[in-house]
């Protein structure tokens, strides 16, 4: 491993963190809410050691290997998971520091699992940063940092590779810098949209960009406990639910459709396939509800809102689904496992990941009819090449197995299996709510302390798809 | 597809039931439970049936494809339950013909659920029969087929793959006929002996005879509503926690201790780890109950043969492990998906697709730390070829999607989350007991009909591995 390389690009990472905390440190200061020192003291620290970091020189030519790639951005997830809690544990809403580490690992990873039964407790500078992290972490930031400041091209794609969601790693452009200036631009204008949108149905300023960050990462705190429902509002609730899909779509859509390729962006499979099995679920879960409610518009508003929310791994809700028929919960679980779309700020399996796996199946079975045939899996058109195969087929084994382990783990603190297992396969798939006593109105200070650390880890392994986590453990041939 | 060969070799299969339902219906005769018309009535016409069918000409070579080979052992596997549940019907305490069919499903697939409160009041006659489809499911019906009546070996080849679970095929020795011949040999002396410790212990012989079937096939049908803690021994209890954990042993083991390769048959990897497996399972639950049993003793004795028989996928219980502590029931469900080993007669997802799985995650990060190394998966020590690491991993993707899928389907009959997903792995992996209400001392008349049908198909699916049963439906380029 190229040591130097690591320290210094994970440097300035936690320099970059410093100044995205600025925002936050503004709106405590502009509110008073008491918590300024808090994000003064951070910043300060995370700048400073940042910097000192970033001193480090290189010895020969910065070039780092695939296997640093992932140890960069697993250890930078962690630290400015572990540095981003302070000014929440400093704030004093969160008990323990414990309790402050799960709410900014769950805010990073967009999960939007809380703690908190009364967020509007806490500080409004907390709350912002709270959302922010969601901003950040959806698109990811190692993108952020890619576009601020200058590097290598090569080592870029290695980070890219190791912290974009999805079967294979997008290029919209052959230089990464590009690439990731234009998904941030895409990223901010749309958010800006989304924030501009929410004031004119009559949200305040300060709920609207939280609320947008929150939609815009896919992430899913809100700023009350009443949650989306308190807004009460069905332009905000129709509007939500449309850009929670809007930011669960792949990003490329987006830019073929600025290129004006419209055709190649109406081609694009995972698209077609995720609008579709939304379109499905929103409809069955809304006749299966429909004898609780006064109307059949109504069922369809609050089964759309759902299901836009728990398949882009949002987490936002409007009503208590605990409370739903057992076919349209069991409905919500499998689209926690389906998720969104790769290269998207959602979380979860991905449709692409699905699809390949699905049509894996199916191909399997055409080959054994056909023993003489070359039977290959397409996507969007294209044969899927043999790595990706490999590895998609590799992470769906793994995924399955971490589910299990990780639920037998957490089992430990005594809870039931549909809370545990919900609990698990929500903050791996990065969604939010669960089931039973970690469902839509209830949170996560139900676990133990202990719990809460796994839950973390279990969070970041699900953004990081899993991979960069393990990896931090390993040696290498080299290093023996 | 070569209908002529696909119609003689199923009707050979019914013919071969109706030989296998008379000792059944000697036992009704003896008792005389009144069942014994019904018996006279299905033996007579299958075997009519079986014999019309094989009287079908084979026009040319007797060749069959790999495609018809799954396609007979699916359509004989539904024909032999369709026919085998008559007599359960007939005998009239299931009420209808689809709880006659879950349950001889249940016991060909060797599951072992059960939709009956109090099977000590059916005839004799049905209870051995019942008992006694887990003792021919268990090895396989075709593979009894091999032994009896001659085959061409390709032809044989194509039916043992299809039917025998696990990641690869194994012959023992080049001649299937031999083969099967090995292997009947050893489950049936097993199976005596198990008859006569029984007997020793105190075990009536009609029930020495009928736990021994289920012990073998892994299948888990009781004679009574008490089940195995009816009999209240000590020594009982350790033979049957013994001979599961036998049973779920790959049967190469046994040929290998036969031939004297004793220092080859300790080699085998798979049976190792089960082992590992079931020890570590056992010390963790017996710590996790201890605090609500009287002695570490009776924590061992409860732990060991709960753990044998979950893992083995018999199902037999000696207490309602629904009052354990939550981990002990989670350590139960991961048991679940684990399963026996390959080779054995025991469901699940076989202990050498989950090393194989385990193995290839691990090879992953090999690989990506090492990108110029070669990395291979190894069992056994040799390296698995990249068809089985294929298809077991597109096996673990199509396991997972349709365990999601059944689970929703039934969601549909309103039971909870931790039932339903615990009803579909417990039939799936060909068990018998789940959590909640289909836990040990439930059974699966909580359903409705339809759900017992496609639970029924569930069964199927899991205990032939998936493809058989999706062949089915499956056109060829050829018959298009």
């Amino acid at each position: 491993m190229n040591k130097r390389i690591i320290v210094s690009t994970v440097g300035k990472i936690i320099f970059l963190e410093a100044l995205l905390m600025v925002p936050a440190l503004l709106v405590s200061l502009f509110y008073g809410d008491g918590d300024t020192p808090g994000f003064l003291v951070t910043v300060a620290i995370s700048a400073a050691a940042g910097i000192l970091m970033m001193s480090v020189k290189q010895r020969s030519a910065q070039r780092m290997s695939s296997r640093d790639g992932y140890f960069i951005v697993a250890s930078a997830w962690i630290l400015i998971s572990v540095i981003g809690a302070v000014p929440l544990y400093l704030g004093g809403g969160f008990g323990s520091y414990w309790n402050a580490l799960f709410e900014i690992v769950s805010g990073f990873t967009t999960t939007g699992a809380s703690i908190l039964a009364r967020p509007e407790d806490l500080g409004r500078g907390v709350l912002f940063w709270r959302s922010f992290t969601h901003w950040i972490g959806g698109m990811g930031v190692l993108v952020f940092l890619m576009m601020v400041m200058p590097m290598e091209n090569d080592n870029s794609m290695h980070l890219v590779r190791a912290e974009v969601p999805g079967p294979t790693a997008g290029k919209l452009v052959p230089r990464m810098r590009t690439t990731s200036r234009i998904l941030y631009g895409i990223y901010g204008i749309m958010t800006l949209v989304l924030v501009a949108l929410l004031c004119l149905f009559g949200m305040k300023p300060f709920d609207s960009f939280c609320i947008a960050f929150g939609t815009a990462g896919t992430g899913g705190f809100a700023v009350s406990s009443a949650g989306i429902a308190g807004y009460n509002s069905l332009a905000i609730e129709v509007t939500l639910g449309i850009f929670m899909l809007l930011f669960g779509v792949n990003f490329t859509v987006y830019y073929l459709i600025l290129l004006r390729k419209f055709r190649e962006a109406l081609c694009m499979e995972e698209v077609r396939v995720f609008f579709v099995i939304v379109a499905l679920s929103t409809g069955a879960i809304a006749l299966n509800i429909m004898h609780g409610v006064e109307s059949i518009g109504n069922a369809l508003r609050e089964a759309f809102f759902q299901v836009s929310s728990i398949i882009t791994t949002t987490g936002f809700a409007t009503v208590d689904f605990e409370l739903w028929p057992e076919f349209s919960k069991h409905l919500l679980v499998l689209l926690m496992v389906v998720g969104a779309c790769a290269g998207s700020t959602g979380g979860g399996m991905k449709v692409s990941r699905v699809l390949i796996l699905v049509k894996s199946f199916v191909a399997e079975i055409r080959q054994i009819i056909n023993p003489r045939e070359v039977v290959t899996v397409c996507l969007n058109g294209k044969p899927v090449d043999q790595k990706t195969l490999s590895s998609t087929r590799i992470y769906a084994a793994a995924y399955m197995i971490l589910i299990c382990v990780f639920t037998l783990v957490i089992s430990l603190d005594g809870l039931d299996f549909t809370t545990n297992f919900t609990a698990v396969l929500s903050c791996f798939n990065n969604i939010g709510p669960g089931l039973a006593r970690v469902g839509p109105m209830a949170n996560f200070s139900v676990y133990s302390d202990w719990v809460k650390v796994i839950l973390s880890v279990v969070m970041l392994t699900g953004r990081l798809e899993i991979f960069p986590m393990f990896l931090l453990f390993a040696k290498s041939a080299h290093d023996r």
